[in-house]
Order: C-alpha cells, then structure tokens, then sequence
C-alpha cells in the first residue's frame, strides 16, 4: 500500500485527467489511467495491423475477451464463467429483469434509492408482464434496512431490485442480510444489485454475498473505459434466467450453423460485436489498481478518505450531509439549505473541481477514491465555504 | 469520385490496415481509417482533459451522439429522430424483436439466409411468446423472391425477418417490392431488415424503401470501429414498437428523476453509458467517404469490381461462384469443390489476402469496397488459383 506522498503523486500521474482539476465525479465516470490508454490503442493498432476481420485478430479479441472475464471474476472472488460482458450496469440489470419469467400478479420490489434508469426499466418489466411494482422506502429509514425489507416482502414478490451502495446517500447496504432474508422466503425471492458504486469499492467475494445477478461497469470505480461493464449470476441463479436479447455471442452452433444449445456460462447473455478493444483497456486498468494494494488496503483508504471529507463537511455551516452516521465508503453527499445545489455544482467545475448534483434526494454528491489527496477534500471543502459565504472565488 | 490510380493509392492511405494486405472482409469488418481513428483518440483526450465526468464533458458527448445521429440520418435519408444508435446490428433486430406485443400463435417469417445471431434471437421470440416460426426458403430460390414470399405469408404472419443484401451468396434483394408485400396484406406484416452488408453499399432512402425496421452496424461498410450500430424505425412503425431494454437514456424524467415519459423519439430504445468516444469515430468515417464521391458514385464502383472479381472467379477452373448473375453489390462468394474452404482461408490469410468461410452454404467469402483495387482482386484470384493447383504458393 502506498502511503508515502510522494509514491501518491506518482501514482495519481498514471490519470491524466486528474493533472488539471480536483475530482469527485468516480461515481458517475473513473478517469482512466494511462496504462489503460495505451492498452486500447494498442488493441486498436494490433486488430488493424492483423485483420481488422482475420483468423489472427478474431483469436486475438477472443483471448481479450476471455482474460477480461478472468481479470474480474479474479476481483470478484467468482469464476469466469459467471461473468456477462455488457455493455453498461443497466445492460445487466436488463438481463436479469427480462431473463425472468414473470407471471402477471408477481411482484417486484424496488428501493426508493435507485437510479432512475433502472427504475425505469423496472416499470416496464411491469408493464409489459402485468408485474406489480411497489417500492421499498430506505432513503428515509436508513437505520435498518434488513427490517423495512422484512416489512414489505409479500407472499407474491419474486424480485427485490437494490444497490449495494445507494447512489445517492452513499449508504453501503447490508446486502449479505437482505439476501439471506429474500432466500428465506417461503417462496425464494431473486436478489438483483445495482452495483454501480460497490464494484471497485467494496472488497467482494460474491459467492459468498449470495445475490443472484450482481450488474456493475468498468467505467465508474475500476476507471476502466466507458461501454464496458458486466453482469455477475450466481451459479443457482443461471438456470432460473432465460436470455432475451441475444446474438451470435450467445450459442454454441453445430458446423452449418444450427443452433445446438446456449452458452453453457454467463457468455449466453452476451449479444455481438462490442468495442472489443476496451477489454484491453479495462485488463489494464484492473492491474493497475493492483499495484497500489490489496482490495482491502484500498478500501480501508477510501472509508479513510471518505470520512476524512464527511467530518470537514459536517463542521461546515451551511452544510448538512446526507449521511448521519461516517461513511463506510467514498461517496459523500451534502446539501446546503437555501442555496442552489446545481449553482454549486457549476461554480466549483469553474474552480476545475468536479462534483455533480443528484435530482432525488435533491443533493450534492462528491466521492473519493483510494488515490484522493487530503488536500483535494481541502480544496473542495473551501470551496464550498467560499460560495456558501457569496464569494466569487475564481481561484 | 476518384478514379486516377495515384488518387486512389493516396486514398488507400487514410486506412492503417490496407497498407500490408490485400483486404477483403469488409463484410466482417471495415478498416478503420486515420481520420476516424484520430478523432477517437482525440475523444478520449477531450473527455479526460474536461471531466471525465462534468458538465462540460457531459455536453460534449451529448454534441456527440446528436451529431452521429444527424450523420447516419443523412447517409440514410432519413430524419435523425428515426435513429437509435446501438452497440450492434443484433441488438437492433432484438430491440424490433423484443418490441412487439406478440401474442400466442402469431407467426413470423424468417428466410434461410439470415445471420445465425439473428436466427438465435427470431428462435427465442418463438419460445418466450409462443411464436410460430418459420422459414422462407431463398437460398435456392434465388430467381423470384417476391413470389416466394408471396407463397410463405400467413395471415397469422406479423413479421418478417429478411437481409437486404444476403450475407452469404450476396445477392441483393427486391426490398421493397417485398416491403410492399408485407405491407399491402389483410393484417399488414412487419418488416425487420438484418442491413449488416447493405449499410454503407447500397444508396439508400429508408423512408421510400418503407422498411418497419432497419438495423445497421458502423464497423463493417461505413468502416466505422466496432461496437457502434444503430436501428432505424420507420415514423409509421414507432407507436407500434414498445421498448424492451431500457435505461437513463430512454426517458425523460421531471426534477426530482421520476420518469414523465419515453424520448420522444428512436433514443427511447437506448440504454445507458457506451463507449461514447466512437462516435467520432463513426462520424469521421462517414465524413472520409463523401470524400471519394457521392453513394451513388461509391455504390457503381462497388459494383463494378464485384462484377470484376465475379467475372475472373466464374472464369477460374474449381471455383464455383454462389451467384449465377453478375453481383449487384460487393459480397462475391464461390465454392471449391472438393477442396477445403477453411484450408484456403488459412493459406490466404498467410499471404495476408484477407477472405472468410461461410459455414452455409459452405462457401468462401469476399468483399470488395469502392477502394478495392482491380490489382487486389487479380492477387486474389492468382492465390486461389495457386491453392488450386496444389501449389504452396507462399508469396
């Protein structure tokens, strides 16, 4: 683990967009590193030096597409096969949503602290299934979730949709809870996680968490590219999942091309053509996160981090955070009660420090990562002082 | 149009790939040219210089994806609204697939010269609604097409599933008579159209070809890079169409996020994060085509070097073209009977000529674009003969 602050500094010179702007947006995209650069232009160089359609560039993006399985079942404590390449988090939660076979009156449950693209898609699932959709209210009852939970399954519920990590609160769920609870209903209920902010987070063996599909990207905490993320099923959970939108990715054909039988694993799930040589990319960011510490050194510092940012906002006058309690993870949120929220937001992205608003809980959401300064949580903390007190600041 | 030899060589130059082989899968993968893949690169650069996540980068890439909207719809003659960028010619078809409301015996028709992804994809509508599936026979039929379908429509029928040009024999079909087909019966018959070989060949109006569907990928003709596509729905056909996989990008939301409506247009069928950086990839691609010379222009030259190729094939004694008729487009496929197709591949792939097999009909396959040389196609056909004669013939 790299504590030295000159190690850091070095570090951090692997990101290039982190050369010119304090940055607190992990949550919505991870900057990526330069060693993830050079590997997808490389890829693009090598597919068009040998192919671009070739026998040779076909093994090669096969392989790439293999490790990159490999790479993030390693960090995901799960087997390869267990992995779908998707080409975003909602991509995965889409499978497993529309992978069910829903029976009109079923019902799924969605807690009120998911992205609205996902309760999107959740609605729609109703629609188009006759599925009652009802919601679970966490955002208010963050004490204990495992009991509101408990409190609005029905007999009838066959799916709880939830993150890991709320989106907006940055509260880390006790998922492993939940899960145990929903299995233990009388009629088993399917665990779908929106992983968008626990991926690159949270040290995860999730076998053993026991969520039936597990949907995250690339792009956000691991600071791999945008387009590529993935969708985790649980071994149990794979013979429950029909695919729907499906591709010459997803079957094995006989010689003349007939269709004998899906994939056997998560491959299955998987459509056509991607930009594969973002699979370059996301291998290389992934190591890259591997040579500053463990997953749990990394996560140790993030809570640190994340604390370290709390504690300096919840001293701030003006400033309420939406957590109650410190983080146990890097996302932060805050709102500053008569002042706008989206004015902040824009005024410190002048100041090149980058946070971003939240529409619901109307909110203010910084994150940090291992490789955030103290001195950028400063930063932005003065910041945020400075415009709350009606200075201009242009720094 | 360019048609000095030293102003197609200089042309021939904007593509990486084409400097050290003689290419012919352009129905597999176009090369990706230097304008393109500079503005890719520039993207990244872009993205991770003013975010990578912020409002500015956010405008950035909303610029972005308006723009390749606007470029495709030019190319194709159609509004941009009509457009829904896709990773993939599959996801288009399975976005038309998934978006009907189908009901229990309903009927679609499938020819038998679809792309075994999308085959996949018609089966499991079959299996997940109780679709009748059945297939129209055009392989051998080849003199005809309207009639045979004409023969092949139910009245239970509500889609067919058809290529404009087949990806296997390359012959390039009467679209719009059989639109018009579909069209005109008792209970009007969807047309979703696989135009994986006829995007970026054919000159191309979409709102005449009247087409319900169209579903076109950026990495094969337009020699775009790989992993961005789109579908084109016909204004008539949207209200039919209900969408399947959704995310943040298919809605629109009121302040507080909670969704008020679909996009009024094709972006409600897309999802969430891609790789954004390549539609400027995509964008500088079409932009270097216009270059050469108009569709039309691009379309004759195609056309006349398919006809080149074919004439020198249909003269070279083993080989077997798959088209009786002169092609009227640039996929040129052909038999060597009692000789191993996958071998020739092979053998060609060393001599870095660039063909692939065709598992059915077990065949070769080669495309030739408008930048094709006639010097190209004469290499080609001296490897094959060499192959042929038993010779190694390693150049």
């Amino acid at each position: 683990m790299l504590t030295d602050s000159s190690q850091i500094d070095n570090y951090r010179q692997s990101f290039p967009a982190l050369s010119n702007k304090a940055y607190f947006n992990y949550g919505g995209q991870g900057p990526l590193s330069q060693p993830a650069w050079t590997a997808i232009q490389k890829a693009y160089e090598f597919v068009q030096q040998t192919g671009p359609f070739s026998n040779a560039a076909g093994s090669w993006v096969a392989t790439q597409v293999t490790k990159t399985r490999q790479a993030i079942g390693a960090d995901l404590g799960v087997a390869p096969a267990t992995i779908t390449l998707t080409e975003a988090v909602s991509v995965g939660c889409n499978i497993a949503l529309w992978g069910i076979d829903w029976q009109p009156g079923d019902h799924l449950l969605i807690s009120d602290c998911e992205h609205y693209g996902i309760v999107a898609a959740a609605e729609q699932i109703g629609r188009r299934f006759g599925v009652e959709i009802s919601i679970l209210p966490l955002l208010n009852n963050p004490d204990d979730p495992v009991e509101i939970l408990a409190n609005h399954l029905q007999p009838q519920t066959r799916m709880l949709v939830i993150s890991h990590i709320l989106w907006n609160t940055g509260q880390v769920l006790p998922l492993a809870e939940m899960v145990k609870l929903c299995h233990s209903q009388q009629r088993s209920v399917a665990v779908l996680v929106d992983a968008a902010q626990s991926v690159g987070v949270l040290p995860l063996n999730l076998e053993q968490l026991g969520a039936d599909f597990y949907a995250f990207t690339g792009h956000k905490w691991y600071c791999g590219p945008d387009g590529l993320g993935g969708l985790y099923i649980h071994p149990a959970a794979l013979a429950s999942l029909e695919p729907s939108f499906v591709g010459w990715r997803s079957v094995i054909n006989d010689p003349v091309n007939n269709k004998i039988d899906w994939k056997p694993d998560g491959r299955r799930f998987e459509i056509a053509t991607s930009a594969f040589p973002l699979c370059a990319g996301l291998q290389a960011a992934l190591d890259l996160h591997q040579t500053w510490g463990s997953q749990q050194d990394r996560y140790r510092r993030i809570v640190e981090l994340g604390r370290y940012l709390w504690r300096r906002l919840v001293d701030l006058s003006g400033v309420t955070c939406l957590l109650e309690t410190p983080p146990e993870a890097g996302l932060v949120s805050f709102q500053t009660p008569g002042r706008s929220h989206q004015q902040l937001v824009q005024q410190l992205e002048q100041q090149q420090i980058m946070v971003r608003s939240i529409p619901s809980p109307d909110c203010v959401r910084t994150c940090v990562h291992y490789f955030t300064l103290e001195s950028e949580c400063d930063r932005l903390v003065e910041a945020i002082a400075s415009y709350l007190q009606g200075k201009s600041s242009e720094i």
